[in-house]
């Protein structure tokens, strides 16, 4: 018998795809890269799952998971592997607002779990562009960051627990709903980021947060990115750590913008050289209510900061939110990130990580750097700044080979040299693995490969992803 | 030559211990576990860690790490094994208030980390009662919790890099200050909660947190366990999370205390059923200002909160603490849980955790079980209440191994009926191999000694710990 008959067999015809049908699955919405895999499936369950992964193991054909389809690293990419869709993988199979816990399926779109949350009151703090299409497994596969990071971690400090359809198709229970358990080595965390090459994550308990009472959200206008940190210290001060979000956009960011979505505005008549979105939450009753000029406590103590902050010249202008419609308008100008870096082809993104104080370092060497080699090319940067993460875009005139990799490796060569990553919130990948054969620590390399050979002797799961040949 | 030989050669004489020097590193503090190593040897750095594993590799003998050896499941013990002390390895690297974080090394006293971040403003968040004892490489190795969990989480959630010499000797530098870094496996939380048997960590980033400007303490006498729970959500709710510490003393513990230490006094003329501990921590300036009463608004905050819950019944009294002295006061008879708990002999102890809203099941259920087949055996429980841990005991009236090994099984059946885990803070090392055989998923304990076995093949690294045959 066939791998194909087997499957079919298996999940029924309508759940075995090829040809154009799989290939649909196959294409990352970046449009870089296009695979060919042998077939998609899509099974029901885990114990389907299972059966899968057994059934691909007996035929010797690779597994590659894949949900939400939002990454952009190329990591579901495949040449004749089974694509393994986890779609149907969506049930939230539990709410329990006292332990403010939600047990989800893989296939959950993110945007459905933070509406399961809000009807309870609660929150599920990962927020992110494409959160109307990415899928838990996924986010947990890539251990996604996002704009709430500052507040409330990567998706690993947000997962409690987890099930994982191993490479020979047994299921690990690591389905825990507790805060203290040292039982063992830390599975957990190694499948969460693994990005499906040690296994498949099919279902986890994921931590849920009390939704802020109030939110008071503003657009800066500042003078430079050492003077937003400054003022990122101050309203941690001051709000006792509420900050949720600090997102950092100068003006090349914001004059791309004007150009590529003139229909969102901008905040400021002239562009600033910075632009921050900032924004604080309050789950305090106290902070949430009106002060005795009728303004909420939160938005008044944002006010306060800005003000002292404008009266010494750190910020030169503010637009405050005034209403929930007018703090939409200021994040759409933010969430159109990617799709203004993927309208000018070609493009040299990326996604680094230094620690907070030499995030102005990187700006300044790398300008430097690229001015001597590469003086026309356009930059563009956007950044999670409270992280210390930076989505720096190059675009080359032409789509030269040998010019990519100049400037990826330009770029990774001053990251080293501040002690960055090169991979803060996307993973690894196909797009970065010359990365991690480049830069990261050897032994670390080796111990990760140890790893994967123990858990994935035949190196079936999701081969040739994260780790370099 | 012999290993002395060579570990005298490597070392000076002076750090190379045998005989009754070795074995007093030998003791852990509980008295329970007496080994007898080979020797103990004190590296001075970690070059020098990596060239005695070498040498121990070199002739085939087991490297047992040792730090503070406050541990209490005999995860140092060794019979024949070199004893590997970090106690020399006591440097704070580096303190960097701006980026909120410390480079210390193991051998760093949990007390003294304490001290050095308080002298830049700033506070390590991890804290239990042997913290002057207590080293940063045990609590790694242990992800180590303690009363601040709640607010802050395990150590685990505390570290940002580690410095791990592997079982070949070689250095696996994962030193990251960064908060956002996915390149690649997480082994940095592999290797944390190993309990030394992957590698010896040596070293470590170490995240710091805002100082708190105020503290609002209190004593509570309540009625049960489900209403400390019904408080403590409200206290959440009214703060914002502001809850650092909930701690559980019910009326069994408070009479204990009163035996053994009643020197220090109990906060209420009459025991009650259930006494808390709570404690609140604000960084906001405007939460420690004084409100128009002259109280700070923390302490206003607590009171509001506690006067709202006497009215309906909940809380019957409350002593809130005026001063650093009288918070110490309090804080003092929380302490000395492990004293009162050692000092009766013998004892069998647990450290569990269960789903927050099941603790008083897990209650309810095992003293009704332990009532028929051992009606007479005293019992004893704290607990850090906020995270569903338990520390619960059971004083047999004779040291019968039988009776020992049935009511361990008894605890872990209430546990593992309600989700719960065997282990939630203190690890397994010895005394819980038996444990992680009969209660953990199988799947996962092959997963474990994979992984075992894929970074210390010939099994040299704390042999014997953590996993069972």
């Amino acid at each position: 018998m066939t791998l194909l008959t087997d499957l079919t067999a298996l999940l029924g015809p309508a759940h075995v795809l090829t040809g154009a049908d799989a290939h649909r699955l196959a294409h990352d919405w970046t449009g870089t890269y296009r695979g060919s895999p042998l077939a998609a499936v899509r099974p029901a369950d885990t114990g389907e799952v299972a059966a899968v992964v057994q059934l691909a193991a007996r035929h010797g054909i690779p597994v590659i998971p894949v949900s939400g389809n939002t990454g952009l690293t190329g990591a579901t990419y495949t040449e004749n592997g089974l694509l393994l869709s986890l779609e149907r993988l969506n049930r939230i199979r539990e709410i329990r607002p006292g332990s403010r816990l939600a047990v989800v399926e893989a296939g959950v779109i993110l945007s459905r779990l933070h509406e399961a949350a809000e009807g309870h009151g609660l929150y599920f703090p990962l927020w992110f562009g494409a959160r109307g299409s990415a899928m838990i497994g996924g986010v947990l596969s890539t251990n996604a960051g996002g704009s709430n990071v500052l507040r409330y971690g990567s998706t690993r400090a947000l997962c409690l627990g987890l099930e994982v359809v191993l490479p020979d198709g047994r299921v690990l229970d690591l389905m825990s709903e507790l805060h203290k358990d040292n039982s063992g080595y830390d599975l957990r965390d190694l499948f969460i980021g693994a990005e499906g090459t040690l296994g498949i994550i099919t279902a986890a308990v994921m931590k849920l947060v009390p939704a802020p009472r109030a939110h008071a959200t503003a657009a800066l206008a500042m003078g430079s990115l050492p003077d937003a940190l400054t003022l990122l210290n101050r309203l941690q001060e001051a709000s006792g750590g509420l900050v949720e979000a600090f997102e950092f956009m100068p003006e090349t960011y914001s004059r791309r913008l004007a150009q590529v979505r003139p229909d969102l505005g901008l905040p400021f008549a002239a562009i600033p050289p910075v632009t921050i979105l900032v924004e604080l939450g309050a789950t305090a009753p106290f902070l949430a209510e009106p002060d005795a000029g009728g303004t909420p406590r939160l938005t008044a103590l944002l006010q306060e900061t800005l003000a002292r902050a404008m009266e010494e010249g750190l910020v030169h202008d503010a637009v405050i939110a005034a209403s929930e419609a007018q703090s939409r308008a200021l994040w759409a100008r933010r969430e159109a990130a990617a799709e203004i870096t993927f309208a000018k082809r070609p493009f040299i993104d990326t996604d680094i990580a230094v620690p907070l104080d030499r995030a102005e370092a990187f700006l300044t060497e790398i300008h430097a750097r690229l001015a001597a080699f590469a003086p026309t090319a356009e930059t563009l940067t956007v950044a999670h700044l409270g992280d210390g993460n930076l989505h720096f875009t190059v675009f080359p005139e032409a789509d030269d080979p040998a010019f990519h990799d100049r400037v990826v490796e330009t770029i990774e060569d001053v990251v080293q040299s501040l002690r960055g990553s090169f991979s803060a919130e996307h993973g690894v990948g196909l797009s970065k693995r010359n990365s991690m054969a480049r830069r990261k620590d050897p032994v670390a390399l080796d111990v990760m490969r140890a790893v994967k050979s123990a858990l994935d002797p035949d190196n079936r799961m999701n081969p040739g992803k994260v780790l370099p040949e």
